[in-house]
């Protein structure tokens, strides 16, 4: 049964106050059929960068929303879940991550959480889009929170497979924080056996790859998160596959984690081992992550998992996913 | 980072099949500046009940969808895994539950997770809506899928609460399954302190309530998924909230359960009992739960139970949520 | 400048009334990137005929609705301005209709625009879609009025080229009223130059034919309309167009008659002939049309009489309109 | 009937180009129930002035659009069909205009229609909106196209009545371009008895005033366009009431112009006058307006006229329409 809601009228009153002459909404289709509608509060940026359209808007539900290709990528609301979600569980089940490599991760947020950590002593993030970054420097300060001010964090503008592939030396952890593998897009190389193969070469010993993994619920498991866990697997051995909630994304959002033979399991992590790390590794406390936060991400639905083992697709660069 | 997802027309082609000439789209607020906006192929009825204004469309993404008062109340596509977890926990939870009580529960797919335990002996519902139970009887029979055929039902069309106040006989688990408590609503007098009082003094030895309570993301989980929760635990002692995602209400939904003092704990139940009473009290498979997927659904994030400790909204008759 | 017009909430308050419990909107595209959402208040028939899907629904703004392929057809607050355009030039600029032939006209309006010509002594309806025409008898009275009751009208579900190509006998007027020329729809064959000639060869010494000549505005009097003109032209010689605002339809909508030679001009028409003649020959007063509307109508914007002269298309059979 | 429209999308594709990445739309009420849903391929402006939310933003349908406080002041595609017909009736009526005011018309389109005039000594232009202007001459450059810079333009940023109030020189046209009248909007007191009774004071012998009316399609004429015909009428005797059709306005908009008692009337203008004076008057051709055109324009509908005859509302400084 659903909520009853206050009714909400679509348009605000013409003589009140600022929003209320905003009639601007972003339409997203979620899937077929399936639209998403928020209403825009204001128009921060508008425009094309170098690889993609590119806009920055507050809107009335989610706060300041950064959106590529008429896609949301992050909202101020719900971004430190997504944030949280991708980076924490690694970094804590890493016995002591140093060395932290992010490909994409634009708004700056996937580096605040890895830099939360006091042990960490490098960061070395590579994002193909410059102007992005500097809109998000300048317009999303509640996302990055300043991280691009950290003297460990390095930014590169640059293909993150290039660099990976010309720097040899190892990382303790790498995020992948780039669009979903669909042909066509600019970041599916990055979701191949391929690429993961060489990844786990720039891992140190006991180093840990974790990459975003696209929606997870009932109606579109199958659409990108369990090719990608059994590419994975194919190629680095055990997955640890889990999902949190994302409501600017509209779903259930997957994150798969993998690493070296003996690399410890992001899984299998205890809820006990988890909340001591947070509180002697963090410099400030989180909101969404903990001990027993992570047995909710990664004890997964039953229909889930089927359809993580009924997976036969892996993804390679020749074979990407949606190749006709 | 979002998923890219290949365009879809708003319109389908005019000289295309049927489902090309349907123009109809179901508009619903999910909250302030937030609209999903679902694609219907088929109206099969539009009508005003007794009670409520009642649809019962076909939808692109959602399938075969009930809609009570302009709200999704459940679709074909996810029913399943709000009815499982609405039902499973408890059923599972309880001893051996041989009466059951369902208050509202009009699509007959709370019935039919309550007669798939072999061990039930009478389930009686209670729906004030007999238009609406006999338009679910004809349209959702992938809802029902039967139960209103099993002779362990009875159905009433009645006010819950009055029927439970003049009939004392005990029952081993009641379900709540009516609208949010939300003033004005039909059925806010099933969330208050009395309401969970009185049903208290119904419920046999080792009884357990359950009621679903509503969205809890992290943008709605104070709107009445906490005050529901704070109000159980005055009058019944120790709650166990839980939550799942459900795609039609486009949010996380949060379930609570309580029991008298002697009661098993709902969140409390480990993998390994769930699994085995599983394999031994059902007629039929489960796709969501079992013992694997409860520990997703209890184990809550971090925000969410902070905002249950948070939370000192008790709801009473005279004091409902919303009152001005 | 816009008049300011008081807000109005998308969604009705679910405490209301039954309205309130409507969620529906008929979502139209008009043109590329121009969508006209109209709330719907009751859905009173969904379902596909043998040649359309079909639907009849009230809407906030247009009243009784009827939409084929997803596209309105006429609603009941502006369906005469469409009708008495459609009709009453023609009829009054003839000198003494007495046979009269409409191709289409499924909703009854036409033939109640011919009907009320006191001097007709025969109507034939030649519809394609018996089925669609039985929903219009039933569900909108308001447009038909009771048109189907005349003893002078006949209808006939049939193929209307092939009833004249195989009814030699000549009627006075011939009224078009069926879909757009455009190629795969079921109607283009009733625009082509052959179909023209045809016709003509139909008409009774002094008679006119008319024909529903889609959109005129600014942006889309090229779509079909210039065509349609340049190609009656080409079969018949001089040509009357004009036009008419309608709501429901979001733009003008234009109209084309045409004669033997020796038959009246209708766009030459004097008022005061219309006026004397509505006066004598009408059993009920219009509402729309008179002499002061007619020259609203025929005299055209000179961005329309430059589109008109500037057209060189003539639509065949083998050469209908946006083939590729 | 309507014409079959090829389908569109509602999102373009995201691999495609710039246009392909917005996912941004212009939703506006029309009237109750009824929306108006334009898709926006970029925002060039979108901020708050001292007086109105503004927004400057290319849409697919209509071009670069002028938005105020949430709805449409004019786009690229019809602002010449606005500004034709709000001025040149007037202009081509008067005998010889050498000096014209203009209230509001920020966009510069209403000053170029009279500065077309190769008669016209002196524009003055009162808008209230200082930032607007300057947002129009930057952005709108196909409005004004070049008008700002005519030396024969002064450009006042004030309160309209108060200049006319405090300048006695009489001007030959006057020509309101604000919004409309309704109770609580900036303009209303530009539409009552007493300012009507004021203008007159401030025509020149032979002058006549105009001013835009609002929507008068067959659903919404007693809005605000009878009432104003009305308080013209008592405060100035005979009017000139006209429309045109406006797609961005989604419907037919008025204009009313009346004069001294001794000034010509501009609905009685003769085709042949408009020509020849159109054809020695003016600097550059016209797109919409001439001769014929204008008969178009003021021969109204049946339904029109009898609104306007059965109007009794006259709109005071004390009693603006839609007060409670």
């Amino acid at each position: 049964m659903m909520a009853d809601q206050p009714p909400q009228p679509l348009l605000d009153s013409p003589s009140g106050d600022f929003a209320s002459g905003q009639n601007f909404w972003h339409m997203e289709y979620m899937e077929p059929g399936l639209i998403q509608g928020s209403k825009i509060t204001r128009v921060i940026f508008d425009g094309q960068s170098a690889y993609q359209a590119t806009q920055i808007i507050d809107t009335t539900a989610f706060g300041r929303t950064l959106v590529l290709d008429g896609k949301v990528q992050s909202s101020e609301v719900d971004e430190w879940v997504y944030h949280e979600a991708l980076v924490q569980p690694v970094m804590l089940a890493h016995a002591a991550p140093k060395r932290v490599f992010i490909a994409g991760g634009g708004e700056g947020a996937t580096a605040r959480e890895v830099l939360r950590h006091k042990g960490v002593t490098e960061c070395v993030m590579v994002d193909l889009d410059e102007e992005v970054v500097e809109l998000c420097k300048e317009h999303l300060p509640n996302h990055h929170q300043g991280a691009f001010d950290d003297p460990r964090l390095t930014v590169l503008f640059a293909d993150a497979i290039a660099y990976l592939r010309d720097n040899p030396e190892p990382f303790d952890v790498l995020i992948i924080d780039v669009s979903d593998p669909l042909e066509g897009g600019p970041a599916y190389l990055l979701y191949t056996q391929e690429f993961y193969a060489m990844a786990a070469s720039r891992l140190a010993p006991g180093g840990i790859i974790v990459t975003q993994s696209g929606p997870c619920g009932p109606t579109n498991v199958t659409e990108v998160f369990s090719a990608i866990n059994k590419t994975m697997g194919a190629a680095l051995g055990e997955t640890s596959p889990y999902r949190v909630y994302i409501p600017s994304f509209g779903t259930m959002w997957g994150f798969i984690a993998a690493g070296l033979p003996d690399s410890p399991s992001v899984a299998g992590a205890t809820s006990a081992q988890i909340d001591e790390r947070v509180a002697t590794r963090l410099s400030a406390p989180l909101k969404y992550y903990d001990g027993v936060a992570h047995q909710g991400m990664v004890s997964l639905p039953k229909y889930l998992r089927a359809a993580l083992d009924a997976e036969r697709r892996i993804i390679t660069d020749a074979t990407p996913l949606y190749a006709v």
